[in-house]
């Protein structure tokens, strides 16, 4: 059985807030803040609504956030921001918003010329201790952003995926109010969801797992059997939004402590070339996987109690079909050799080697027999 | 039912680290340190061994806490001290050393001349930012004090109870090294066992309670119902010593989110008037307060699975006898118009009157009937 590594740590900075957003902002006074928010954001007429709650402070808007933050893109913001001063970025959006205002939070504050690119793709020594506290805002419930030290960056005109990572990362404050995710649509819904089950499944097959990751990852997994459904089957039901926003938060604490493993590894690929959402390739292979932990009873038995709750959840999605959507067999199978992110892998407490990925694949309902059949 | 606010906030930043002491010691280096610990841990030789451990840095040795740490006698040891500088306090023992060094670590950088007796008694206001960071070692599993922003002083020339609470009070850092508890005797391992539990419950029926304070409380109380007989049976189990160490630092994170409640306000005045150990005095009710609870539908009926297997491990204690050996029912009666303390009582989840304390104490095995019985 897994062995609890008897030396562990646990640090975790955030300050969470329960809060109406409304109610929040009013407690901000003479305050310079940088709004950073997505177009959309701002055309259903929510920027707007933010400038009326923080009339008590001075607001910059940067609302041209895009799924999966370009670097070029963001060091671009950096460049037109430069030499304003900011109190703090108020960050209101899903992750991508999340992780582009924690880059913006390290990369403003540098006299680099393109911080970013300085960082990541030139490997460049720079102090991010100076950076501009982050209000994270989640409107969705999955990614956990709002709690976690890392910010995933993507370098489109190169395909790869950079990570921020470091406790300067790690937002100031994170405010939660659940109205601010009763409009997110079903499928929005259900692929955040699967981002925090696989938060919290891979947190607990995972080498790092230590008595608080297990806490926070059981509680997350309680609170999304329990209000996931009811979510997809009523949207505008309250108390389960407020209960999937807990249990991302919950997964997203969890995973601050062991990051993820396999079933992310195997998602990069999938995202990066494929397109697929995160939540849904990162969410796919879940099932499987609970059987594989079964098998080589990796982990104490009575965690198959839950496991056996969310499996059969998984199962009621039909996660094969909605892969479909996106791919066939034949090309999820065709990258199975960038499945393999050594930062990943390595955190999943079996031996996984590209027969093993290649099982699951196929278990999962994309693999090559699956592709044949 | 009792209704969780949707108001809530958590913040809790201190650094927790798993991981044998004379690693931790051997990590630091070049530092000014002042340990605080008692004459008895000196006395065992494990100064000397701290001495040992911490040969790369300078160590400045203060032994002097006694249980209940008293203002006066802090405002001495801070006399003596005054003039030297620490980057850090290392604080090794029970609640008692870690309070008191709490207490020295706001107090020690202040100019003022008896600083505790300034702030606490004459209510001066003072800067409490300026603190020396403390690293707490915890060598009991109850009081939780490594990870709470309280910390309790006794004022006994006037037999007063002060508590310095806030954000500068919490430890910068918590070092769990559970072999320290292996040489704990038997009563002092049910008494701090008892003192985690009360954290726990009382964090559970608790007007303060919130998603945070709920998980923490849990995973305690399944944490010690699970290895408080076996470190009762067994002294020198190391699983069950670490499972309790555990235990004792989740409830402290629970009253660290809410306070404490009715169990708190009843045992004050048994401790500091009858010398009734904290421990006791704050488990000898919950068994009485389970039932109430359950009468009252104040929590989800669920809570209860959980509360019936503390209540009967409760029961296996025979507390109303241990209470015996201190004081007969009627000295614990006379007290009663004491056990109100606002700051305490208020958090309970349900009205408290005197009627209903008397209640308590007489279904507890300590009031007028069983007196007189």
């Amino acid at each position: 059985m897994q062995q609890m590594s008897s030396e562990w740590s646990f640090y975790h900075p955030v300050r969470v807030i329960s809060i109406r957003l409304a109610d929040y902002l009013a407690s901000l006074t003479g305050k310079n803040i940088l709004l950073v928010t997505t177009s959309g954001f701002t055309r259903r007429g929510l920027t707007g609504k933010i400038l009326s709650w923080t009339a008590q402070n001075r607001l910059k808007i940067y609302d041209q956030i895009s799924p999966n933050p370009d670097l070029d893109n963001l060091d671009l913001a950096a460049e037109s921001l430069r030499g304003q001063t900011f109190d703090c970025i108020l960050a209101i959006g899903g992750g991508s918003v999340i992780d582009a205002a924690k880059a913006l939070s390290v990369s403003l504050p540098l006299s680099l010329k393109k911080p970013l690119s300085a960082i990541l793709r030139d490997r460049q020594h720079a102090d991010l201790s100076k950076r501009i506290p982050v209000i994270a805002v989640p409107t969705t419930a999955g990614t956990g952003s709002e709690v976690t030290q890392y910010a995933t960056i993507w370098d489109l005109a190169n395909g790869l995926k950079y990570s921020l990572a470091g406790e300067h990362i790690f937002p100031e404050t994170a405010v939660l109010d659940s109205d601010l995710t009763l409009s997110l649509p079903s499928q929005e819904t259900l692929y955040s969801g699967l981002d925090a089950l696989s938060h919290a499944l891979e947190s607990l097959w995972n080498i790092n797992s230590n008595p608080f990751s297990e806490i926070y990852a059981f509680s997350a997994l309680n609170l999304a059997c329990d209000n996931l459904p009811a979510v997809l089957a009523g949207p505008e039901n309250c108390d389960a939004r407020a209960g999937m926003q807990r249990a991302s938060l919950f997964a997203g604490y969890a995973i601050s402590i062991t990051k993820t493993a396999i079933a992310h590894a195997i998602s990069y690929p999938l995202t990066a070339r494929l397109s697929i959402p995160h939540g849904l390739a990162s969410g796919f292979t879940l099932a499987t996987l609970i059987d594989m932990q079964r098998s080589s009873k990796s982990l104490p038995g009575h965690y198959f109690v839950l496991f056996d709750r969310i499996k059969a959840l998984l199962l009621s999605f039909n996660l094969s079909c909605e892969m479909r959507r996106y791919a066939t067999g034949a090309q999820i199978q065709d990258l199975l050799p960038e499945m393999f992110d050594p930062s990943r892998i390595k955190n999943y407490n079996c031996a996984a080697d590209a027969s093993l990925v290649a099982m699951i694949l196929e278990n999962s309902g994309c693999g090559s027999f699956s592709n044949l059949a």
